[in-house]
């Protein structure tokens, strides 16, 4: 699950639809839909420049609905390349107080919260010291996790297709078909060339919510990935909650975080993380792209990292604190995922996740265990940075407490 | 003076000049000159969409020349439009606290502010319920005038070119035409086609608080303003103070907040403005058009106002609060304003107002005044709305305690 990360598009045509004819599905799809905004609501917009027809969208919708006040903050990453390449290293990690202090105060005006991602200029950190690079993590504020395990906002991350992020999804292609191919990609995934959008996500969600229930009742003590370069035992607690992405607010309010969502996902024993595992796909973050990652852990920690590309960042990120080399989510995904059927890389961890099984380094959902105890337990971290670990040639096994070994995906296929 | 409100370009020539070679030295004026960005300071940046190429320049200029942190915050008009629309109107007044919280952090934590004005949807709230988008008064925030007035930030506000605003102020020309029109005549006004702006910026700097001195020397009671349409006469407090836009925070940091800037200004007694006044140029205020606009006071109040178009917008707006309907502003301007020469109307108060003497309805400034008492007496409101009354044939008099008359501006030429 992506929990935080903060897209525009041109009137091109696709299928003789244009773009511009997707704007407002999408739009309505994230207020109405994944955010769920309540009348009354303010209702937080986290954009980047490029993203604006969309954003606009967005808060037209919300004021429709009856919103209070949308509240938009826009990230531009070219600010971040200025501060890397000319800043003094030693205030890299300052974050002005009132940048989390707003996210909690979100939180505790029980606020709506939208996330518009995907990379507007994905190459713009290339040739930076990658340490300099680790050290700023904005747009993510340590705050965003606090409030996500407090349950105190409705959100939700949707993708934003953007001229930059089209070139990096599909290089080979001249700019408006690429920016044309990337809308088309992201409005099936997002389901919205179905008749009834919202009805295709209750089915998809009510199926993952039923494999997340039969999950949690094997009370698995660990699962096993195993396939090309990857032999990974992943501990589990002992009241470790499966979830699907359908949450609810202390308020009762039903959300769904992530769309597209295609995931079951729990947070695991942050000291029981054993063997090898290789990402089956790049991974965009922090502004850098990681290619052929490849992670040992042991006894939980991240204790090995090595990458085609991109190897520096993610261990400056996984420095950050004690809990940055150590997991805070694993998450499986099956063959009916649609991102996974279009064997696209979208660079892009809210859309890649949601391709291939995968595990985070960093922080946990405190609402993944049951048990106050165990809740003491999970992992704790500013950071949180999913990577993607399965495929259909990656077998997930469950063992129980009694030591049975039970087949949970095969070829991308549910056992259970 | 223009106290707060929070611009882009394309690459099209002039005088085979680019715009793209403006940006840079416009970015180098505004953080090295007129905020004059030390060291280790925080730097808020207030934008726009569609200004995206000159904050990136300041954010650059400003990190090179060592600051600890470049915060950029985005305001989209589109969101207000949305707002106005859709938004139940007993809401529209409301602000999220975190906004005003920002404002003060930004005070506490001695930061520089830049601000990039120049309106980039001048049509965009045209049609709709001037007493709706009267009580939106964002992106102004009344915690602004809190942090003006307790001089903890070195501030300033300079014009950003966009196509939307080249399109309002040269409305005949096409659109890279009108672009490049605007952006010459921005470069002009803020002589960035000096060899060296910052000494020009002195001088002129030099001869203004010169005049603002003699001005204070004189101890005058009022100030009569008389010309077509216009016999208007305003109070002084007995310890007023005329100033130019050279400031200096309360840690000794000089500024210059408002470039380009033309003008000697104190704030009137805020019960002592009688008469009637025409506005000389149109104003764009609280993203409405307001042109012909004619004020008459009484004691202090504008108990009438009328105009061709947008009278409605300023009546709402003078209803604002208590001190909305009286003046915080009395400014003077000669004809040597590079602003006055050009005859263009920008439509955008920063160099409109200094193209002529104008008066400002809602907050004064507190450091305006020398005496506690009279600054006890300064006008406050949550507004500060800048209009122009000034020409070359609006005479001004002043009036000292002892009922002699002395000729201040004649035909634009100071007297004093």
């Amino acid at each position: 699950m992506s929990p935080a990360n903060p897209a525009g598009a041109a009137g091109v045509r696709l299928w003789g639809v244009s773009h511009s004819d997707y704007v407002r599905p999408l739009a309505e799809l994230a207020v109405n839909f994944c955010a769920n905004v309540r009348p009354g609501q303010v209702v937080a917009v986290s954009s980047e420049p490029g993203k604006e027809q969309i954003a606009r969208a967005v808060a037209e919708v919300a004021y429709e609905r009856g919103a209070k006040f949308v509240d938009l903050s826009v990230f531009d990453p070219h600010f971040k390349r200025a501060r890397v390449q000319h800043a003094d290293p030693a205030t890299l990690d300052y974050v002005p107080p009132w940048i989390g202090e707003r996210v909690l105060a979100l939180g505790e005006h029980r606020a709506a919260r939208i996330v518009l991602t995907g990379p507007i200029a994905p190459h713009l950190m290339d040739g930076l010291d990658p340490v300099r690079v680790g050290k700023d993590m904005l747009p993510r504020v340590k705050e965003s996790s606090a409030v996500v395990n407090a349950r105190t906002t409705n959100w939700t991350i949707v993708p934003c297709p953007t001229p930059g992020w089209a070139d990096l999804v599909h290089p080979g292609l001249e700019p408006a078909q690429a920016l044309d191919r990337l809308w088309r990609g992201v409005a099936h995934v997002c389901r919205l060339d179905e008749l009834d959008p919202v009805s295709a996500w209750v089915g998809r969600l009510d199926r993952l919510i039923e494999i997340a229930a039969k999950l949690g009742a094997l009370r698995l003590d660990a699962v096993r990935l195993q396939g090309p370069g990857t032999d990974l035992t992943v501990g589990l607690l002992p009241s470790a909650r499966w979830l699907a992405a359908r949450f609810t607010t202390i308020d009762g309010i039903e959300h769904v975080p992530n769309v597209p969502t295609e995931e079951v996902f729990t947070s695991p024993d942050p000291d029981r993380v054993d063997g090898v595992v290789r990402a089956t796909k790049p991974l965009f973050t922090a502004g850098a792209l990681i290619t052929g990652l490849r992670v040992r852990f042991e006894r939980g920690r991240a204790v090995e990292i090595d990458a085609d590309r991109g190897a520096g960042t993610l261990r400056s990120l996984a420095q950050r604190d004690d809990g940055a080399a150590r997991l805070g989510e694993l998450a499986l995904v099956d063959r009916e995922s649609r991102i996974g059927a279009l064997d696209t890389v979208f660079f892009e961890t809210l859309l890649d996740e949601n391709a291939a099984s995968h595990i985070a380094l960093g922080h946990a959902f405190e609402f993944a265990a049951e048990d106050e105890q165990d809740r003491q337990r999970l992992n704790r971290s500013e950071i949180h940075i999913d990577f993607m670990v399965g495929s259909n040639d990656v077998a997930v096994t469950g063992r129980t407490k009694d030591g049975a070994e039970l087949p949970i995906l095969q070829d991308g296929v549910w056992q259970i």
